[in-house]
């Protein structure tokens, strides 16, 4: 049986909106001194992201993690028959898909994490998916992290237990709960366009969804801010 | 829905006795055109296991695809704190365990199996993971299988289905279970030995277990047989 401290918790941070706002929830469940962030470098195509989640890292003054994995290039289109092959890596300037899309990404991400805190001695697992209105992937949705949980725990003799308080939240109620939990701040510098811009673009689907969260929490964009006053010599 | 083939079978090998046994029950079953083996570079010590798998696909005749995995290093002892920094890599030329060994790891292997098994539109699975008298891992046991399995399902809308025919086998009925399906002579290229070397050491634990199981089953290793013809200068 592992010995994994029942406060320690381990949040999946991409440095988007979602595990930000989770990454501030956990240091207000478990405590600011049990908290540490893993964040997942796969050849996403805006390296951009990374920076993110490090910064936010450091806002919360938590230590963090960034693990490679080079296998979602390597089965997305660029699968090797021979090992001496490298896989694709780095950043794309075309507006291609990126070759690392692959089926069940987050089933790998959360098996990962687990490990992860396995090693750490953290029994909890904090991630931000949501099946509620903006995420399409069949791995993000409830039933499949209640299988997986199940999975991990017979797999790793652990007793992890998956946290997703954004499951069944809005975008405005994410928005909501960022606030309560002392998130606003910190999301001034999450990302979250789709066309990997910053300032964002605000017209790609991300950014549309994003807005329309915020403006029906009633609140301004933190992000939205930052950047005008930025762009106005502040 | 998956309109993965009823047909198609994708088997993990590993370049060992049982994947390579795996990999023929599986041309049995499924047909010779409707199996591919894939094969994982993790940072295993003892290189000389993706030779083996190679040689072993090419002798079985079918198509191998070998993907890269770096993360298990990086969980493994070199953690990064900082993405700039490169995980160890390759061999280690001393006796210490290997800075790749994770919890979980099986639970890893089968997900990334699963999800490249998918975009090949195959719908079965094959391992030779085996809970019977030979592994103490967690994730080999048929509990964390069929939790997985039912988490693959979810997490990729699909029908996955995940075969183990070793799960209850002894290492002797393995052996005769290899003579049935006609894989002795790919066994001749197996690799076992826990010391990595070729002719095997005979005298660790996986050398003894797999010596045992030959001699419990009444036959010869082909592996032992074609080591000494070509020491004799056969």
């Amino acid at each position: 049986m592992n010995q994994a401290s029942d406060e320690k918790a381990l949040v999946v941070l991409s440095g988007g909106q979602d595990s930000t706002t989770c990454l501030y929830w956990a240091l207000r469940r478990f405590g600011a001194g049990n908290v540490e962030a893993v964040t997942f470098d796969y050849g996403q195509r805006h390296r951009v992201e990374l920076d993110c989640a490090r910064k936010i890292a450091a806002l919360a003054g938590v230590r963090q993690t960034v693990l490679p994995i080079d296998t979602f290039a390597a089965i997305g289109g660029n699968a090797l028959t021979d090992a001496g092959i490298a896989p694709e890596e780095g950043v794309r300037d075309d507006d291609a898909l990126p070759n690392t899309f692959v089926p069940g990404r987050n089933l790998v991400f959360l098996t990962f994490a687990a490990a992860f805190a396995y090693t750490r001695g953290a029994r909890h697992l904090v991630t931000g998916v949501a099946q509620t209105d903006y995420s399409g992937y069949p791995d993000c949705r409830e039933n499949t992290l209640k299988a997986l949980e199940v999975a991990l725990r017979l797999g790793m003799d652990s007793r992890v237990e998956l946290h997703t308080p954004l499951m069944y939240l809005s975008k405005a109620e994410t928005v909501t709960l960022a606030q309560q939990v002392g998130a606003l701040e910190a999301l001034a510098w999450s990302h979250t366009c789709y066309n990997g811009e910053v300032p964002p673009c605000g017209h790609c689907a991300s950014c549309e969804l994003r807005a329309r969260g915020f403006a029906e929490a009633g609140m301004p964009d933190p992000l939205v801010e930052r950047c005008q006053a930025e762009a106005q010599g502040h």
